[in-house]
């Protein structure tokens, strides 16, 4: 068939795009077909007065589709099935349940300082420490154990050794157990599905990780929204939470995600007592504790009630690209969470489970931490120091430890407006709504520094804080003390 | 406080385990407390008139499950935390959603010869292979980026490699993305997620694989078994599930789990063609499909309609404990499948993903697959022979491969009261209630036979079936005609 397309030279579309989408039309409606040779791209430069590349970057369009595929030697053809096969018949927009509520993407390209991810800097990877552990689980004689179907609960040697880990830092007790799980996202999901009903309350914390929020939601649970304070959740909003009927309660208790909060150690048994006396379940999500740049330790809060249930994993420490974690607690949810967990995807890979436990008992792990506790200090006296000194107007708390800060602009300012212009100064962060339950926080975006040089934090707040200047309201129209982050 | 225990020489109970339970009691009633020290056991052995090592037997069961404490050159001391907590008070029973169905678990001790696991022989993992491709991963400048956070979609490299290939096999097409899952089990999960509302009708094979039936349960399908026969699903089955509004079908072409059946090319259109009549979904599962030992391949049922959802995995073909398997299927599907994903664990994990790229594009998986076919092409002679020769009064249908071979006792037996029999024995199967959607399949059982030598194959078949000569009625009673394999 002849091949006369109708393009159009005054268009923003380039050219070349709009001869792919002409031989698209045509592959599509059948006129080409399956084993089809289109004019090599000299012969059909010549036919239709373009140059030649742009037929060559017409045919890499369709053949990065495989739609066509090129042969050396022997010039570009129709592809298989594509042709033959019925039109696509699915509604997909009617046969697919409701989306997830927004989740953040990672950054586009252009962006210099990227603020969103709450997540470890890779420079800091002991990849010699951890590459000596591969080869030694490799060269192992556990190899082909590895490699066959495992248990649900997880690998046998790394469950011990995480739960004797447990009694020595004194959470736990022979009334425990535990499941090893595909990182900490999935433990909340399996929680999910062993403890929520449709309907069921969920008080979780405001703003929250939306990861927390959107497994939840799932479930169908109606979360209810605890405000954060710079000292852990509100007290009243819990109790409020608690009297309207609450069943599951989900705290970060150390360094919160978003907000870089921490409970301190006086609030802690209190905390626990209420969700106890109120009869709900309390989950900890214990990511953060060991990432600690200041201050002391306060004791987790399973260490003062046998029927929390805590979650951990190698992701916010050591490398969240291997998807291990835990979730430790009572026998009977670990039970019920490992049948769900065999309904989810059978068990966690065991390589890496092997990998992390030998990272884990060689010491590596705790050297690397060691590390990553002395450039996490840097890191936040780096922001702490910058957000001083460039965020004029703006109200922020510092954490003692973790991966983020909770920055609330001026009044009237809006943090999604803003990052428009931050991306476009190169700078990117994730503003308050993603991770909002009920409330608009609009007005706060979070801030996550443990990825980043500390010159590459003071440079991007440096610019955040000049570009909130241009563009805010003046100063003293806008500070208001307010003690609670959110 | 002074330890005077109650001891009955004539229990059936150990003396030891006597005592642990005891001193437990003690524990667990305050009366000893954390700190305590127990008497040494020299000490305590002379004063309640017992073997030093049977109080030393007691004291290490305590301290397995944390209990107690030795402390070398000190004795064992009543552990931290234990006492002084709050008893757990979560009543789990009220608070747990509903268990999944009966899930098999692996054979236990004394089982010689295992028929229960439809899984891959260790023996023949190709470790030298596997290991080079793990070192060449673990030493290219890729591994900072398989550590950090990675995409939910899966790891680029190996989505391109997989829709490549998929484009090759001629099933494949632009319209057509990929999802890299944990394994086929979190892809049957995530497809339950993204289709599934209470209440929908979903059309499984009648037996099926477990893991399957569960997941839908767990979404709150109600389910529709369509009928095995040797030539794959019932067409009257299927055609009246259809019609009494199924939305969704799910559908192993190739050497089924747990019947071995295959649907023949000659059928392959219609199936797809009465599913995509009735507006329904088609799921294909294609886990087997490369485990052909005889006979020639047929194309898969996506070829012949771009809206099959296409299911696969490496597990079957080469390592189930790396957990890699993938969804490929129309754009809109998989961009909501990718976002349940993200909720259900972030990704999967990325060392396993790029191990297996390198085992695949090495060309080491082609290799492997082909070993495993010559062993399992020996595999299935063996147990074809054996079935034939030993189990007479059953009826059974021989794959052309995969895994599994589904067995029928004569009329009036019972494989599970059988298998209580076989176990004894030392031989080990599933009885055909695991795979039961709404059938009693009693009289039914699968042999797994991927995993064992030919040896053990013939050994194991010939003792089931002097079992059930010695346990059956008469054979002429029970031959009964019947295609159907349910």
């Amino acid at each position: 068939m002849e091949i006369r397309p109708q393009l159009d030279t005054g268009s923003d579309v380039p050219l070349y795009r709009q001869l792919a989408e002409y031989l698209r039309t045509l592959i599509e409606s059948g006129e080409l077909r399956a084993g089809d040779r289109l004019p090599p791209t000299r012969e059909l430069a010549a036919q239709i007065g373009l140059n030649r590349t742009t037929i060559s970057a017409a045919y890499a369009s369709l053949e990065s589709e495989s739609l066509i595929k090129g042969e050396v030697g022997r010039g570009s053809f129709v592809s298989g099935l594509a042709a033959h096969a019925p039109p696509a018949r699915v509604d997909w927009t009617a046969a697919l349940t409701p989306a997830p509520a927004a989740q953040p993407r990672s950054s586009q390209n252009g962006i210099r300082i990227d603020f969103t991810s709450s997540r470890p800097a890779a420079a800091l990877f002991p990849l010699g420490d951890f590459q000596d552990c591969c080869r030694r689980v490799l060269e192992s004689l556990e190899l082909p154990r590895l490699l066959q179907l495992g248990s649900p609960g997880g690998y046998e040697p790394l469950r011990r050794h995480l739960l004797d880990r447990g009694v020595e830092l004194g959470f736990v007790r022979p009334s425990d157990s535990t499941l090893i799980t595909n990182g900490c996202q999935q433990a909340i999901d399996l929680l999910r599905r062993a403890l929520v009903r449709p309907g069921d309350k969920v008080a979780v914390e405001e703003p929250v990780y939306p990861g927390l929020r959107n497994a939840f939601l799932e479930a169908g649970a109606q979360l209810i929204g605890i405000r954060m304070t710079p000292a852990g959740v509100d007290f009243d909003d819990l109790r409020s939470a608690l009297n309207s009927g609450a069943k599951i309660v989900v705290i970060t208790p150390s360094f919160q995600n978003p907000t870089g909060a921490t409970i301190p150690e006086s609030r802690r048994a209190t905390l626990v007592e209420m969700v106890r006396a109120a009869g709900a379940v309390l989950i900890e999500n214990d990511l953060y504790t060991e990432l600690r740049y200041e201050g002391d330790d306060a004791p987790r809060l399973k260490s003062y009630d046998p029927d929390v249930i805590l979650l951990g994993s190698f992701s916010k420490v050591a490398f969240p690209g291997a998807r291990v974690g835990w979730i430790v607690g009572p026998r009977p949810l670990i039970a019920r969470a490992t049948e769900l967990k065999q309904v989810a995807d059978l068990h966690t890979d065991q390589l890496s489970q092997a990998f992390l436990l030998e990272f884990a008992k060689s010491g590596a792990l705790e050297r690397h931490r060691a590390h990553v506790v002395t450039a996490g200090r840097e890191k936040l006296r780096s922001i702490a120091s910058a957000c001083t000194r460039h965020l004029r107007g703006c109200s922020f708390s510092l954490p003692e430890g973790g991966m983020n800060v909770w920055v609330k602009l001026p009044a009237g300012m809006d943090a999604a407006a803003l990052r428009g212009i931050a991306r476009q100064a190169g700078v990117d962060y994730l503003p308050g709504r993603y991770f909002s339950v009920a409330r608009p926080l609009d007005h706060a975006f979070r801030l996550s520094f443990a990825g980043l040089e500390p010159d590459a934090i003071e440079e991007g707040i440096e610019i955040l804080g000049s570009l909130i200047e241009q563009t805010g309201p003046s100063q003293d129209e806008t500070l208001e003390p307010e003690p609670a982050l959110v």
